[in-house]
């Protein structure tokens, strides 16, 4: 495994990067890309920013947000050399396809595979936008307003804004930084998460009045027709599967979205050490021990049954 | 206005304190008093900590919140110091009553009158836990585990947890520092935001359903028979009135609770610059900018209008 020193190496020795990160960007993925590219762009290299799906509605605040490319991969990018962020082989960013002569990554998820070269990965940090910020750091370029926003957006998104149990004190050090650097916590906050529209508050409504309480398993739905009748869709659905987690009882929250008809997108949450990975493993899902997904394939009653049997064998539970 | 060093001489004159803060205590509150009180007595002080209204059930997790006395004052307290905490007259901590020798007041609220010697108040601190974080430190008591922990939930309750507008670096770097003393942010947030009961989930599903969108304002209310239906009492409806919120073009939530039959609790937020607490003023209630209360005395539809035609004549809606 490579370090931190590696990559700066990397860096120093080419002049033009493309730098990419997962299909269905967080604000983790997104900051961590657009600070990067900042940063070295003020040490004079070329930088291309790309992300195969595109920025979500609710991160249009990020300062730089409306360079980033997307659609598909753009055939000349090997031309420069590959920065992968926030995930680890080429598949998870769509551009499996390109064949770069140079490639480096930049990840806090579980290795899946040996890509890369150097390849800088900490499992146990809490967002890869931390890694940015230190390595921006040690690069000696100074932190702007924009950057620290982007950055600040990078650590809020993947610690529930210092909720999760993942937050350290680097986390809120570092935090304290891109303040003083510029960015501005209520700001980020109430784009982050005051942007719904009306349509979206009711499909929440509705969605939590889906509750059925299993022990200690709380299961919300939404077939295809909640999203027809309030006029949304399923990216309209990000964070809903929280909620459930505020009953006290409660150690584990799973979310069924009917992305398709009869196809189900599954989100699931926990609490302590309740591993929801393993469920999201037995379905080719996959994620962290806390949140996790997958999708199932079959009609509402059969399905949800297969979920919560699973749920169920968890040896926390 | 007295500063920090008149508290610390205050502290080092006398030898036995009766710590207390206002009615209805929140984290802040409760932290901050817990904390201090435990690092007077590190220095060899005796000292007493009071609340008029007790701990409610979410705080029974701070350390130490088992030693907090209860119910009417007692007759001897002012053989004590009294430290007035998070709040700045006897009359906001149920105290009046008692007369003291030596008071002083330790307060981040506007003032409302000059009670207290010395008396220091800083409106813009986004915590009174932050003021008694940087007493400790300034006292050379070392925080220890407990402590940390109580003035980490003072800091996260009134910062929302780092997402409202008053959290600053400084907060974010005592939070840093806690988080090293022994704090954890995620057993904090369980404490906070995930301890409600089957019953106040129900409840807050009614209430949101109720929300009425008057141009930028959201009102939702709960009718005595919501309680009743629920199982449920008015302190269980805590945060509710943030929930409106997260709609983009809301700028002012008001949440209205029936504590009497046609007495009326009304709790206000806001975004941005909108003054909310005019709108509470204007009612004999007070507080913060984005966060007021007042009370409402009459029918529900006669005291809606009241209240919906003094939020409507804010200049800034």
């Amino acid at each position: 495994m490579s370090t931190m020193n590696d990559i700066i190496s990397f860096i120093h020795k080419h002049e033009s990067f493309f730098i990419t990160t997962h299909l269905n960007p967080d604000g983790d993925a997104l900051g961590s890309a657009l600070a990067l590219g900042e940063a070295l762009e003020s040490m004079g290299k070329k930088v291309r920013i790309y992300n195969h799906d595109g920025t979500p509605a609710t991160y249009r605040f990020l300062p730089g947000h409306e360079r980033i490319l997307e659609g598909p991969p753009p055939a000349e990018a090997p031309r420069s050399a590959l920065i992968l962020l926030d995930c680890n082989i080429p598949e998870r960013a769509g551009i499996e396809e390109l064949v770069f002569a140079d490639a480096a990554v930049i990840d806090h998820h579980a290795t899946e595979m040996e890509f890369g070269n150097p390849r800088w990965v900490e499992t146990r940090n809490p967002a890869t936008g931390l890694m940015v910020f230190r390595l921006i750091k040690e690069l000696g370029v100074l932190l702007n307003p924009d950057m620290a926003i982007n950055i600040y957006t990078a650590l809020a998104v993947d610690t529930g804004s210092f909720r999760f149990p993942n937050t350290t004190a680097d986390c809120l050090r570092a935090a304290a930084e891109l303040v003083d650097a510029g960015a501005r916590p209520g700001e980020i906050s109430e784009h982050l998460y005051q942007d719904w529209s009306r349509d979206r508050f009711e499909l929440l409504l509705q969605n939590l009045s889906s509750v059925e309480l299993h022990g200690q398993v709380a299961l919300t739905v939404i077939p295809q027709e909640m999203f027809t009748e309030t006029g949304t869709t399923p990216s309209d659905t990000e964070n809903f599967v929280n909620f459930p987690l505020v009953i006290s009882t409660v150690m584990v929250s799973a979310l069924m979205r009917e992305v398709e008809r009869d196809i189900w997108r599954v989100s699931l949450r926990s609490k302590g050490s309740v591993d929801v990975s393993k469920v999201a493993q037995g379905f080719d899902g996959g994620g962290h021990m806390n949140a996790a997904g997958c999708t199932l394939v079959g009609n509402l009653q059969e399905t949800k049954e297969r979920l919560l049997s699973s749920i169920s064998s968890l040896p926390e539970l």
